[in-house]
């Protein structure tokens, strides 16, 4: 069974890509098992709910040499601790590539779009395989989930026509009030303590110099009820104190995205990250909090930005 | 026009996938135009004239953050001189994934098939265009010489399929015939120096550790008439003496394959290459020559088995 999985702190697209694939390679004669590499977020039982499937179970220790496909991920800090001794078989992403390299030539499919789950839908049409009930909600709730309903920069045409196309497959009527039903779910975070809150979609990623990296924890927070993130603001600010420090990072930061608004108020828990967010953004801090406007795309928009900071950084030092 | 462009010392698939992929990319509305990364071998000037189709022009320097395409390789030792500083948009390759990185989310598309063109033809039926003559003629070829007409292990039915729906396309009656011809075009060496036949198809890779790597030059030169090539043997082994030395590399082997026989007899210029080769395929040197059997496929057999070696002497060593 070739385990298939998704990032660390997964997202929908994370466990739903990961269903989703391990299905249609199951399908397709190559007996596939879908994994986690975390907790599930708010969202994501919701969606599983809708689908009637099961979470997957969370990744065990693979031995080394095992064969793995990646989803919606391909760079080793978001990844399995040991990818690097695993056999890397087939990845599909709609990321940047990052430090990925494999032993054999592989499957290996990445286009620029808004979720891994529009490329399992192409897969799916390429190998002439029907889409089952249960498979369309994933791919749905995904697409919906990663673009916020279409208002990411990452929504490209092919998201759109994917959730035309599925949700008939699916039974939903009315995208635009499931899409709010998703949202809703994904903003009800209740009482989570402020350092899950913290890390609930949160990516590590190595800035600047290969050899020498900066090391950046970069989490986001999507919700419709951003003044309920804004309330917890001090307890948030501990908790990326804290994980700096703990994870031994050079910086840590907190987008909070307003989904329905469609902008970015970022939580700056120091100087460093002030003056790292000022010089790639033109963002001034003010109590913490430096007002992106309408770069809320993480992928898109927050680490294209600073690695272009730290490159020019790394130049001008060399 | 975005350039797109194949390995350093083209073969005819790296010829021929960057003009079907650039000819593609045109036709889809995105204009791209074919380049060469160094001088013809003897095989494919015989497939342009049969396509009628001209040689793409050397690539120029590109100037940094230039957006490239990529065919038929990815790892920068293979590549444009300054491709770390250029920005790859997209890739169609059927290696092992190298040092490639991107800065943005890109379209890369790996299959571990015989032939990059074997990609291609993937391509058009995907975006449901037809494929014309000339493409035709180009893929079928770049399939043929790549897979040795499907004697090489990297042979997939991927392949073979595509054949068998280029060549009434093309207006190829019969195949078998055609892949002699292109055989004997690609074994007609004549008076080609030495330094030139070691570098026809030689390809540089990194081995062991990241940080201090053993760079290995190893040529291929697949042949009906391997006598020709061991009548000159003397000749390159000066030949891989000098490589060795003028371009600082730990190692130089050049594998001579008898395409019709599907057998491959390296030649091993010194002491260390011997040990090395013997260490990885079990093959002892005799008077300069060490018999790989069936192994003739440098992607597949060659350079997994020399990776495999060198990182089983870094792991002992540390």
């Amino acid at each position: 069974m070739l385990p298939v999985f998704g990032h660390l702190n997964p997202d929908t697209d994370a466990i739903a890509s990961a269903l989703v694939y391990a299905h249609l390679l199951s399908r397709q004669g190559l007996p596939a098992q879908a994994y986690r590499l975390g907790d599930l977020n708010f969202e994501t039982p919701f969606v599983l709910q809708k689908a009637g499937v099961e979470a997957p179970p969370l990744l065990p220790v693979l031995g080394a040499g095992t064969a793995v496909a990646l989803v919606d991920h391909n760079e080793s800090a978001q990844s399995a601790p040991n990818l690097r001794d695993l056999q890397v078989t087939r990845v599909v992403d709609h990321h940047k590539l990052g430090d990925l390299t494999t032993m054999q030539p592989g499957f290996l499919r990445f286009e620029p779009v808004g979720c891994t789950a529009t490329l399992l839908l192409k897969l799916h049409r390429e190998a002439r395989l029907s889409v089952e009930q249960a498979d369309a909600w994933l791919m749905l709730s995904a697409i919906l989930s990663d673009t916020l309903h279409f208002r990411s920069p990452t929504t490209t045409p092919d998201d759109r026509e994917a959730v035309a196309f599925l949700a008939p497959i699916a039974g939903v009527r009315d995208v635009t009030a499931y899409a709010l039903e998703l949202f809703a779910a994904k903003s009800d975070l209740g009482d989570t303590p402020a350092a899950e809150l913290l890390k609930m979609d949160y990516k590590v990623f190595p800035f600047g110099e290969a050899a020498a990296p900066q090391r950046w924890g970069i989490g986001v927070i999507e919700t419709t009820n951003p003044g309920y993130v804004f309330g917890r603001q001090a307890e948030l600010m501990d908790a990326m104190h804290a994980a700096r420090q703990a994870d031994g990072l050079d910086g840590v930061v907190l987008g909070v995205v307003d989904i329905l608004n469609g902008t970015n108020r970022m939580l700056i828990p120091g100087e460093m990250e002030a003056a790292v967010v000022q010089a790639a953004f033109e963002a001034p801090t003010v109590n913490g909090v430096a007002d992106l406007g309408n770069r809320i795309s993480r992928k898109k928009q927050i680490v294209p930005a600073l690695e272009k900071h730290f490159e020019a950084s790394a130049e001008a030092r060399a």
